[in-house]
């Protein structure tokens, strides 16, 4: 039996095993359809299309004869699949970034060698350290020898600054060495490129993680991940890296008007939540997902691309930022240095740096020190358990607001006058649109969806609608919706976010109480990540994410997580840095906490609304 | 076109290129003839059998139609080639040994680590770090939380004792660590495994160097692997070193009866001259074979099993002992931890190193320090350009002695009254026959044959014949030979070990004139290698190979690059030691001394005869 993919750059045939199904021979052949429930068959978003069948759920689609048959396809023929439209992710990758000092760890400098005689017999690791003070790796030896004669005892080389080891001998004409740095982030993969000989950034880009074949969230990941695929969530992750700097090169050439190469990348900073930096390394990280939560490790690494498998020049320097426990990760230390959150402390201010999403991490930075915590707040933020949610992509609903006595919202993608048909919600479209469903009485503070829409403004009344034996909340009717089904939101969903924004908001009382202090004592609130690009500070204050205490204390900081990589790209004393704050760090488990869940049934509700 | 070989161990049948040479195709099989010459044609000692045609030089037999025609040989069929037997070395692996403290780089122990708690989340890593204060390395990190996990946090592993880094987790029954030392001999290897817990040598074995088919001296296989071959030279000797370490486990394993296995070797010491140590790497050696003979390194390496494409567990700490230059290697650096030169200089004495071989070098400790040079003998010492020359292996002339008014010979292999035909002459029975030749008037100070055989007794005088023009002394006639061929040595085998012995005699001389030692000074003379164990101290003395003064001073020490490399197994401290006396050492390029010459011309005459 056979399959003919047609995939967005690619057609591709391939022989498939009777009876897997068709989610696994796509991902045998490195087709990755997005399946949030990694497979499970729950989430019903792993769609392709079947010639001669339509749209078909991929992990419930069974490859058989009868198959083949229902397509009307000869079954010596191979079966005609077309994977779904890829979307670029709309991925923040600016931010906030400390001042530099410009000090990397990788530099290139030129050395002439004084040529060999009877008299001076040196060997050639020798000679180069006499003038250099550069050690050379053993690998090195099996290029010296050709390279200094050829070069007539010339050399340029790429060095590390920090042990005056010699990196990679390099053309006459290098432009130098290039650092990359990548935030893993379970949703998008976000890179940036960087000249360490300038100090300048050269591109950045992003790129959907590939393991959201195998789940959503981190959980999902470590399950499949101990079903036997760790070694693919791997591969597909380090072939992703390998991408994103082929693009990063393609980019920079272009802006520069250069031959960039993938021999220039020198040094790459990883960042990413813990169960990423093991997934990145092909770590066991089950002990994670299970009671009492053990990663392998948390320390911060300095490997060689080899040491991760990761299909760049092997000798390329890989450091791995500290994560401060398995739910507070490299990229939460990453954002630490991004937002100067610790210098913030220093300066006596008490500063909290919060990263919203399936996890809420909230580091609290005080001059008594720095205090974490990471509370599950669920899928409800990227909108993946929500029954019209959809990632922040063109499409998405993600602004409600007032519009007279009924709702309007505006849609991403969707320029000028034209309309854009929505075709679901994005995270902050739902904050907001929950935001506006209290202030307009379509929700009351327990979330309870009203029994008496007739009470309300007649457009507004009539979007609450019963179908199916459950109420819902219309936002678009069928017929306005890109998909033909309406847009609107259930009291499950709107439970969904409750409770998820409870999470976060007790997570944060909780490190208050912790440091004895109250909201009104917080001087800054760093909001990172996508979604606090996207966050609308007063819909958030509106839900109760956040105490009212801090309302106007609130900034988006970006993509913290990469900025933080990025900076230590630029100047390498802030990874040490980071490895001290990563280790300094004290670390509350919620779990663990008998006030977090008092703490976490006063969050439930919402705030009175302070509109209508 | 077909092969079919027929080897010692085993039947194989492979396709072949028309117009490759049949060494060429068997090597790319892995099937190894011996080619001193490496494959020019020149040395004639390649031969292998084809049926229906008998011996062939296989470096001049080309692969065509012709051959198949000439054989009898269908064209569709494969041509039967029988691979000459395989002769296991007669390589002694004892030697002299320091007094050793026992305190290996590698340890193994049991640690109970206490199990992890919500209040108590530390990283698997740390956990272990606490209790053993271990380093866990990031390739481990794959292995520890399963491995933890299933024994019940219980962990017994091997580790470094220096840098405390977790090096392998074992099996609870493990044997605990073994260690290989190697001498990578230009002919023979060498290897020892030793329990690194108790101290004991539990086996010893040697074989053949498979790269004598690129030829027999260092130089040959410069130009080899300068030719193209490098890796192949590099695979060869990697593979047969993971087949030594088979065959110690095996033999130890019987020894011990215990059931011992790759994985329990954790730590390997090898020692060779230095374009074995560059070949061992794959690092290009040809800077070493034209002047001003400059290797890429000489440095002392501790690496990973890994770094040297070693076919053992990749992570086998390996450590190269350093080199002294580009033709005093670490075989020789070993040679002074096993004989404990640097000692002896620094009890007030003064004492050599000798390594006769193709290359002489020569180490002379005094208490001012130690001095070395490296002198070319050629590969007299070896019986390699002699003409009826052979290894010091079964069949081999090894002592020619007076018998009455006649010489008489021992052969190797011979046992009690049964005669064993010789098949020509070893290194060691060439010295001992000149020896006697000069006794015996055979010829003169000057080397030369006499010209009056007729003054000797008649059966000594008999020896002396003429044939195809050529002037030669007969030690067997032909139908006492294993072949069926007289063995005899030419004028030019004679003026061949005149070069070596004044070579090596020049460059003892040289060294004692640097420290301005008479002979008379010396204490003792150690004579190292496989060479010395055969030597006739009173032959080497007859032929002045020595000064006369150094009578009773000579002691013959072994396998002493074996020795040195076992002795590091079993105390780590020397490897330090021998890297402080690599660079601590003077080294005498004899090539740039004018008095070197003088010298060499002085030694060239032969002493005169203290016989009859």
């Amino acid at each position: 039996m056979e399959l003919y993919v047609i995939d967005q750059d690619r057609d591709i045939r391939f022989q498939v095993q009777d009876g897997d199904t068709l989610l696994q021979a796509l991902r045998q052949q490195d087709l990755y359809v997005t399946a949030p429930c990694g497979g499970r068959g729950t989430c019903g978003k792993c769609t392709v299309s079947i010639d001669g069948l339509g749209d078909v759920l991929s992990c419930k689609t069974r490859l058989s004869a009868e198959l083949w048959q229902q397509a009307g396809v000869n079954p010596n023929a191979p079966l005609v699949v077309r994977m779904p439209e890829r979307v670029r992710p709309q991925v923040s990758t600016s931010g906030m970034l400390p001042d530099l000092n410009l000090s990397p760890l990788v530099a290139m400098q030129d050395f002439v060698l004084p040529e060999p005689t009877l008299e001076d017999q040196r060997a050639d690791d020798e000679r180069l350290a006499e003038v250099s003070q550069l050690d050379v790796p053993y690998r090195l030896l099996r290029q010296l020898p050709r390279h200094l004669r050829e070069q007539r005892y010339h050399l340029n080389c790429f060095y590390r600054t920090d042990t005056r080891t010699l990196l990679r001998l390099v053309r006459q004409d290098s432009p130098g060495p290039l650092g990359m740095a990548i935030d893993i982030g379970t949703t998008t993969l976000a890179a940036y490129l960087a000249d360490l000989t300038s100090g300048r950034l050269l591109a950045t880009t992003a790129m959907l993680n590939p393991q959201r074949a195998f789940g959503a969230d981190v959980i999902s990941r470590i399950e499949q991940a101990a079903a036997g695929h760790q070694d693919s969530l791997h591969q597909v992750l380090v072939r992703a890296i390998a991408e994103l700097a082929g693009h990063l090169l393609d980019l920079a050439g272009r802006q520069e008007n250069r031959d960039y190469k993938l021999e220039d990348i020198a040094h790459l900073v990883l960042a990413g939540n813990t169960v990423m930096m093991h997934l990145l390394g092909n770590i066991p990280a089950d002990a994670i997902a299970r009671t009492p939560f053990i990663p392998a490790s948390v320390a911060a690494k300095t490997l060689a691309a080899s040491d991760l498998g990761l299909p760049l020049l092997p000798d390329t320097i890989c450091q791995l930022l500290p994560s401060m426990a398995g739910y507070v990760g490299a990229d939460i230390t990453a954002g630490l240095l991004a937002t100067s959150l610790h210098l913030e402390a220093k300066a006596g201010k008490n500063a909290i740096l919060l990263d919203i999403g399936t996890n809420g991490e909230i580091v609290l930075a005080t001059p008594q020190g720095l205090v974490a915590c990471s509370t599950a707040a669920g899928p409800a933020f990227e909108a993946a358990n929500i029954s019209c949610g959809m990632g922040g992509i063109q499409g998405a609903i993600d602004r409600v607001s007032d519009a007279g006595d009924d709702l309007s919202f505006s849609v991403i993608g969707q320029q000028g006058l034209e309309t854009l048909l929505p075709a679901g919600i994005c995270g902050s479209g739902l904050v907001s649109a929950i935001a506006a469903f209290l202030r307009l009485g379509l929700i009351d503070e327990t979330g309870r969806i009203t029994d008496e829409p007739e009470d309300l403004p007649s457009a507004l009344g009539g979007r609450v609608v019963e179908a199916d034996g459950l109420t819902r909340i219309e936002l678009a009717p069928a017929a306005k919706s890109a998909r033909g089904k309406a847009i609107s939101l259930t009291q499950k969903d709107i439970r969904e976010l409750q409770n998820a924004k409870a999470a976060i908001a007790a997570g944060v009382l909780l490190l208050l109480e912790k440091a004895s202090l109250a909201p009104e004592q917080i001087d800054t609130v760093f909001i990172a990540g996508g979604f606090g690009n996207y966050l609308d500070i007063d819909d958030a204050l509106a839900i109760g994410l956040l105490p009212p205490a801090l309302r106007g204390k609130t900034r988006s900081a970006g993509n913290t997580a990469g900025m933080g990589a990025l900076a230590c790209l630029i100047e390498q004393e802030l990874f040490q840095q980071a490895r001290e704050l990563a280790s300094d760090i004290t670390y509350y488990e919620l779990s663990a906490q008998k006030r977090f869940t008092d703490l976490y049934i006063e969050a439930m509700l919402f705030p009175e609304a302070d509109g209508v």
